[in-house]
């Protein structure tokens, strides 16, 4: 358990780790960034911060010998980058979530055998397979590289008309993941904290909408019955005590009919969670950083009626507007240069509950 | 009008500055702080800062020139180092705002002068004024420096049994005011936003309670009624409106009966107004960074019953116990070193209003 006046480390320097540094403070806790060179909007609100690359052995050792635990605001940290800091110090979430969550045929087998419903898949490492497997799926499927995916990068989507062979190559004939297709209703998520000690809480599921493969909205409550929502938030408990989970960490959804299916789990704080910065009793970023610091978790009661909204590229543009839009919230993320689909900020309004 | 990514500069390095910090990042703006050598925990939260004297001229060139505006978290910046600094960006709130508020006669007597009810005060520059005065005032008074006075040091409590020389010795015979005892019923004060525009808007007025002259608890709602709440509010932006304010001020007032009375000015966010963090639609120091931006004011809405505890000296040691109490949000300042009297922290509880 880490005292008020220790040290977080962060690895990654983007908007993430910025609010978890934003969330550290008011509890006494400094944050040391880790980032390579770029653009790292994280630097201005931590106290202090290390520019280099995550295979740069001699920097992570002085990193990790500077802080008291290290956290990260993205899940494809090098195993090797994460094994160096761990002979240093802790490291959460642990390795174990990391190389989960980084093979995508590895994290859909996992949640399946914890016997959580997942879309029917199967490995695909070559062309053959991939013409097997569609035949098998009817037709429809996702075809996705099984590392580095983010934010539908590395995807093709298969549909009866597709010549395989140039699906195949779309993904750079790497080792992949064939999904069905899920006719869904909608996609939801569930974040959830857990601490050292064991104990968890969810927040309320929420509904989110995608524009270009990019999260653009986020609403609560989630139109689905109370009864999903609450099986969600128990499946997403259940992944992180399988485990031996500390921090915070993302579920995403697939809602069909009365039928959830998980899509994929996120080892991090999330995009989806924004909203509980103003519409939750104790935000993502402080139930992160408390569960990291081996910390109580806070309260994760929604407060309201919410929608967060990203701001996308030119959209943060609008933010002479927002400001001056009674109780929008906005969040800019202090980047340097603002590119087409990069996340510039977000804005969020909260309304009181319906009586 | 900044724009987002700009650089706001704040002289002094506590914890009101680290409030403010953290309310300015999450708007895209960075800071900057400037303060002298010691215990700035606020350095931990900012893009940059300088290390040096308010005096020292070179590093105040340096420091306006890097920064777009300048705004301070304590009211005694040295009239010469705002006018330094004034010689290269805005500064807010104003030298006017400052020159008044540094010497607490000034400050009195402007306030009577916008007509509104002050305790009944005059000036003592010798032993025969505060003779003179006392006459006057019944026997009962506050003997008080004119400058530099802060959390009840520089003052003297006159009854008729005090020695009056041995008063005006505790003083050290510096310029004073003497004011009236007011036997108050309690303790209030109103924080105030008011933007370059000349828009401007209050929080409800809240009551406080103090310990050895140092805030201990600010409760909301206060126990006065909606009119003299209003009046309050009012008060105080008929004081931001006539020095031309830009910027969030403090008025502290006693209630007596259904009488108020301005106690004192604070041209900066105040201990009182922490509440406004996890209490109001927009904290204080949100809104002191949007006016001093130039930008519209959020809404200062009060988001339920509330109550701020500041954690004085070793109370911030209760940490771990706060923060396994359900929906207590802490604040710790990351101070250095704990002692008795110091501002460590605060916490602050938020309850639905009752139906």
């Amino acid at each position: 358990m880490l005292k008020p006046g220790a040290t977080i480390g962060i690895l990654g320097g983007g908007q993430l780790a910025r609010m978890m540094a934003l969330a550290a403070a008011p509890l006494g806790l400094k944050c040391h960034i880790f980032s390579p060179k770029g653009d790292n909007p994280a630097f201005d609100v931590a106290a202090a911060f290390t520019e280099a690359d995550y295979t740069d052995e001699a920097a992570l050792h002085a990193f990790a010998d500077a802080v008291d635990v290290v956290t990260y605001e993205f899940e494809n940290v090098p195993a090797r980058t994460a094994d160096v800091l761990a002979g240093h110090c802790p490291v959460h979430p642990n390795a174990r979530a990391l190389a989960i969550t980084q093979d995508r045929l590895t994290e859909k087998s996992f949640i399946r055998d914890l016997g959580l419903p997942v879309p029917d898949f199967r490995a695909i490492d070559s062309l053959d397979d991939l013409k097997a497997g569609m035949a098998a799926l009817g037709g429809f499927g996702v075809l996705k590289t099984r590392r580095l995916g983010y934010d539908g990068k590395g995807q093709a989507m298969i549909r009866p008309e597709t010549v395989l062979a140039e699906a195949w190559a779309k993904v750079g004939e790497a080792p992949c993941i064939l999904e069905a297709l899920v006719p869904f209703d909608r996609e939801c998520s569930v974040i959830a904290a857990r601490s050292a000690n064991g104990s968890s809480a969810a927040y309320e599921i929420c509904e989110n909408e995608h524009r270009h493969h990019i999260l653009s909205r986020t609403i609560l409550p989630a139109s689905v019955s109370s009864q999903l929502g609450h099986e969600a938030m128990a499946m997403a408990e259940k992944i992180a005590a399988a485990l031996d989970y500390v921090g915070v960490m993302t579920v995403e959804l697939f809602v069909a009919g009365d039928r959830l299916l998980v899509n994929e789990i996120a080892p991090r704080v999330h995009n989806s969670g924004h909203w509980t910065i103003e519409g939750a009793e104790t935000s993502q970023f402080e139930n992160h950083i408390r569960a990291v610091a081996g910390w109580p978790l806070g309260l994760t009661r929604r407060l309201g009626r919410i929608e967060m909204n990203n701001l996308i590229g030119d959209e943060a543009d609008r933010w002479e507007d927002l400001l001056k839009e009674p109780g929008a919230h906005l969040h800019l993320y202090g980047k340097a240069e603002s590119r087409p689909g990069r996340k510039m900020g977000h804005v969020t309004r909260v309304w009181p509950e319906k009586a």
